[in-house]
């Protein structure tokens, strides 16, 4: 056990996981607890410790070369997690990195989740070897990282890569954000229970969603279609024309070699990335058509975001 | 006259202009030539050998390190021009880099038109010392770099930074590119002529552009605007509102400190760009708000496009 390892923690909206990594890549030690339930900020903050200082111990201090943290709306350049509307603490600026830093006694680096996942994917995933690629987590919200010349682009401000907050729909559908039509509002986890809650609230189609209206999941909507109904299919449709829409404009600002999709939604597979893969040639500026790949995270679960988190460190 | 030049061409929509250029951003000799109304791509490059190689022989042509072009739709990796809907030689795929070089008897590098202004502003201009910027060109068409940790994105195919081609408006005006809606069909120079001919065929406003029913151009609504004409004003907040909100979206992707302007509808300055600057901070993501700067580029004239291009030289 003399191998030196980074702590990965990825804070979702509704769980955050963790993991110590080895250089390799080999997620050593694994665990989780909820982001949600918490009385207060410095309460997650003391669940997180206990559940991580006990493996930090057992490994021997020594060996951790500090932590790596994602997190929705995280800033790589302040270490900050700002206005966060998918976390239990919104509307406030939370210094995380020193947070986290100060509760397991180890330097702390954090960033944007999405970036995380986008590292770790480059590093371990579907983009090893690519230079330039866009990650898009469709989860509770929708993030995105965009690497390009196999460099993540931060920005200015270390708030680049909101393509969930990119207008799809001009005056759609109220976002979380406090703005209308953002891409996130239409093609997260969230969005697409929205559009079926509304469309069971308009329509009359005879549908197996129709048992669950109020307590709808992007789960139930996935299983619906997948058992044919067409209501779920034409609901996976319309978030994928969405999608590929909006995508295709980000195509002809970073021009990238893939899309890799990473999150609950993304397991839909095929029948959310087939559409969405339709829609995306027929909008793309001719110069575009039929080179991007439209790809599914190549990692387990939360592993890209954990994995890419720990990468921070070394 | 022993210090080391580069060739800067710049091949625009209707004019193509070239200098030779010290390292220090000083360009020794000027010239130019039309690039429309020749026979054939033969007949230009040969007008263009025959403009660019006494200026060669002058300062002897041991002094000339090489030639560096920006072309719309002009590839970095393969040095050609790629069915640019602005140029005389539509549809088709020209070897550009490779006609340059042979005509001349010197190296050449080919980028896109817009990214080789980034470079120019970024090396000479507006841009000096920023890391993460957009250029945006307002000419026959609309271009764009996108410059992200002090490099230009050229993406997986060199194509990348095609912002005239994001969607602005969902299925609106026709573009060249044959789709609906391109930025390009609103904000260029042509783009503002089509609003302006098109309002007043639509509607009956007392304008001085009245007088110019089918000979409008950018200029005169610009010129109008200036003597108060509330028609031309309005023209010019219809453009804006189109452009910030397109601009709000790319802001979410690359978070830039500066979004600098250029080319000819550019110079209408202030009447342009306060109403952008309005219409982008109504339209941005919170966090974003307030900290991106709109500028006007800092170099005369096409002096940017051949800086930045005589700079893929060095």
């Amino acid at each position: 056990m003399t191998q030196p390892l980074a702590i990965g923690i990825d804070i979702g909206g509704t769980n955050t996981g963790f993991g110590l990594v080895n250089r390799r890549g080999e997620i050593i030690v694994k665990g989780g607890l909820p982001t949600t339930g918490h009385a207060d900020l410095n309460a997650f903050i003391v669940s997180l410790r206990d559940a991580i200082v006990p493996h930090i111990e057992k490994v021997g201090r020594d060996h951790v070369m500090g932590a790596g943290i994602g997190a929705p709306n995280g800033n790589f350049f302040t270490g900050d997690i700002v206005f966060a509307p998918n976390l239990p603490w919104q509307g406030v600026v939370i210094p995380m990195a020193k947070l986290v830093s100060d509760a397991l006694g180890v330097k702390a680096t954090l960033t944007n989740d999405a970036n995380a996942a986008a590292i770790g994917e480059m590093i371990y995933g579907a983009a090893k070897g690519m230079k330039d690629f866009i990650l898009v987590t469709l989860g509770t919200g929708v993030g995105s990282g965009f690497v390009a010349n196999g460099q993540l682009i931060y920005g200015h401000d270390g708030f680049a890569g909101e393509l969930g907050h990119v207008i799809a729909v001009r005056n759609g559908r109220k976002c979380g954000c406090g703005r209308h039509g953002c891409l996130e509002a239409y093609t997260s986890a969230t969005g697409i229970v929205h559009t079926a809650e509304q469309w069971l609230e308009e329509r009359t189609d005879i549908t197996i969603l129709r048992n669950s209206r109020g307590t709808i999941t992007a789960k139930k909507i996935h299983e619906a279609a997948e058992k044919g109904d067409s209501l779920a299919i034409e609901i996976f449709d319309f978030t994928a024309e969405i999608l590929g829409q909006t995508l295709a404009d980000a195509v002809a600002i970073t021009s990238p070699q893939a899309i890799i999709f990473f999150g609950g939604l993304a397991k839909a597979g095929d029948l959310l990335l087939k559409p969405v893969k339709k829609y995306l040639e027929a909008n793309l500026l001719n110069i575009y058509q039929n080179k991007v790949q439209i790809l599914q995270s190549a990692l387990p679960d939360a592993d890209a975001a954990i994995l890419g988190a720990s990468a921070l460190v070394w």
